[in-house]
């Protein structure tokens, strides 16, 4: 994996993915949400990383959108003619793929990982900076983060799929609250909020962050994770409990004849698991059980 | 906007609904419901309003429904015979339409509201009282304020879409202990349960409100707001993110190129943003993207 | 109600449900399972329980799956192959029925249950045994109870629904942080979780959840508290207000010509209500209004 905006280090089964443009902040720009597609769609799919650690290059997180970018600040295609587009037809018609909000590529992309994902803040988090966080499952931070969904201030409204995600975390009240004050929130606002599980010394962050992933993931089965990530994410936003028991007893026969048969014998014998399946070879034929619409480029 | 049981006073760009019985505690009445759907669907269209605080006159916010009117209390046609009735049939046929619960009228009236909604709660918020307030997007009390979801020591249940507001809000295991208590909280309980944001001293109730209102609003684009607050709604209500995302991807095209492009300009100029969008003639044509069933009268 | 792995005593209208097999610390068994499904159905259609409690014998709630039986620890026939199942398929498809996940049995029963539950949590509850409790509608525990998640250290998925209820109680980031620590919680960290409503002195356990059943269900109409639970579950999981909406009007047209014509007078008189109806033969004809997948056994 090699990008230009982004550094990726894999070490111990931990892929960590720095978002690097320094000198910019670590602005978003359409190249790196390209780039972070990528690197979750491979991380996916490689068997050598357990878990993922998400942060910033130098003082920052990442400030948001590039907004100093020639043509549409959000890398948008503004020839086209949207009006008659619908929220039901766009996606299928290619020749509006040019209004695809980047953010929410991004989201979708973390979404459908089937690894833990840690979003280690180091500073600024603002706008998609915020947003992209969201779907990472865990968020901790360092006393100077500052995090940021300032869409109001912009005449714009928060992107990322964030209105499906926020509320989910923060609960639909204070999740109002902050898309409407658009304020830029300290660490210590963010934990209040519940947007933020721990505050963290500056110098602890990523080994705070390594530890609890490590914690996630060793001697874990990696098919059972992925199927545990997936299955939180799309059963809990079901109409009906049964539709979260279909998938249960899928994923519980498979996983209760792969690295559950041996989970119970190292129970029985009091001796830690050796797991040894592979998200690349052994995931269950029902998985993906959900299409998810493929996002276009 | 001259009605019988409200006082409406616009000032400042804030719409203040103030529930006016204060002999009957400004006790709900089918009149009331119709006065607040109205007043709530004006307040929607007008453009002079960037934001609606909703408070009580006198020592009560709402005592709830006024159950000393003659016939059905709760407004009903107890001469309709809905034996036959399913979920999926009744409200299409009109003739059913005497049975269609008030406040659910009012709280759906508000769910489609393009402003930001404050609660002000000066007093008792009791029955249709409270649950009027769930679709309000922050609840602000005094001190001397009592919340009451009492329904069950009526014989009745929950009403006014309470059950799909109330576990969004403080989730869904306290909402069922709010229900089966249904006892009458004092405003430090309410606060804790998560249902008040704030209490404040009962002569700063609506200033403090102002204030909030006014931050939400200052220097915000209409257009983007009411976007912004029905995405929060519904797209958090989706099985799926990509629901979100064709509306975020569409919601950011429109703005990007409407007062969003003030927006960045203002920013990157570093000077306040000037935006002049309406929600009367500038909203975009996928608006509303989701069809709300017509709320027969 | 006679059950081998069950002890059941109706008595003031509240039926406890022991789990009762204390020399393997009440370790949970298909057995168990089909035991658990009978009792809450039973209790729903019986005019004498107003509310249930379900607690453990001895010094554990329930210590997980019983792993030691023979065969599939999971109850599972592994002599299938469902390697052409897929989510929309199998429940139709009784050949599969043998992979029916019995948490999920147990699950679906107590969500369809007319009356409040409240889990009583004086000692471990593991694996099965926590996530049995999650459609419980409250928790309260001793200070030497614990709450483990604990499936992926045995390389298998949370199961009995439990992805589609704990987000709805603790937030989605923190279901995610349960199920990837799979730790075993002590009751304060439940408690700081949102897992746990109460911790109580352990000779006040049961004494405690006693009240508060009876706080729950003293001069309450047995219909209007049944639809309450169900509308609660079910109207809090739909995509859009306006179909709570229409149960609401429903309920409301059906318990105010019911126990609420009874509730409005006692209100009118200021005495105590005196309530009649009945699960058996009072239920509105349009419950339920949402059908169930019958659950194969």
């Amino acid at each position: 994996m090699t990008f230009e905006t982004l550094e990726c280090e894999k070490s111990e089964g931990i892929l960590t993915i720095t978002l690097s443009r320094p000198k910019k902040l670590n602005a978003f720009t359409i190249r790196m949400a390209d780039e972070l597609v990528d690197a979750f769609d491979l991380a996916s799919k490689d068997d050598e990383i357990a878990a993922i650690i998400v942060t910033g290059s130098g003082r920052a997180f990442c400030a948001g959108m590039d907004l100093t970018v020639a043509g549409n600040a959000f890398g948008l295609d503004t020839t086209l003619d949207p009006s008659t587009a619908s929220v039901d037809g766009w996606l299928d018609d290619r020749g509006l793929a040019g209004i695809q909000d980047s953010g929410g590529r991004v989201a979708l992309s973390i979404y459908g990982c089937t690894k833990p994902v840690i979003a280690a803040i180091n500073g600024a988090a603002i706008g998609v900076g915020a947003t992209m966080t969201l779907p990472m499952d865990i968020r901790l931070c360092t006393p100077a983060a500052r995090i940021g969904f300032v869409f109001g201030r912009l005449g714009i409204v928060p992107e990322a799929c964030s209105t499906w995600f926020l509320p989910r975390i923060v609960g639909l009240d204070r999740a109002l609250e902050l898309a409407y004050r658009a304020d830029i929130l300290t660490a210590e606002e963010a934990r209040e909020f519940g947007l933020v599980r721990n505050i963290v010394p500056e110098g602890e962050l990523l080994s705070t962050a390594r530890a609890q992933a490590k914690k996630f993931t060793s001697n874990r089965s990696p098919v059972a994770t992925a199927l545990t990530r997936q299955m939180m994410y799309r059963n809990s936003a079901e109409r009906h409990p049964v539709a979260a028991h279909k998938v249960d007893s899928l994923a519980m026969f498979y996983t209760s004849i792969g690295d559950g048969a041996e989970g119970v014998a190292a129970f029985l014998e009091k001796r830690e698991p050796r797991f040894s399946t592979s998200v690349v070879t052994d995931m269950p034929p029902f998985y993906p059980w959900q299409p998810d619409l493929p996002p276009a480029k």
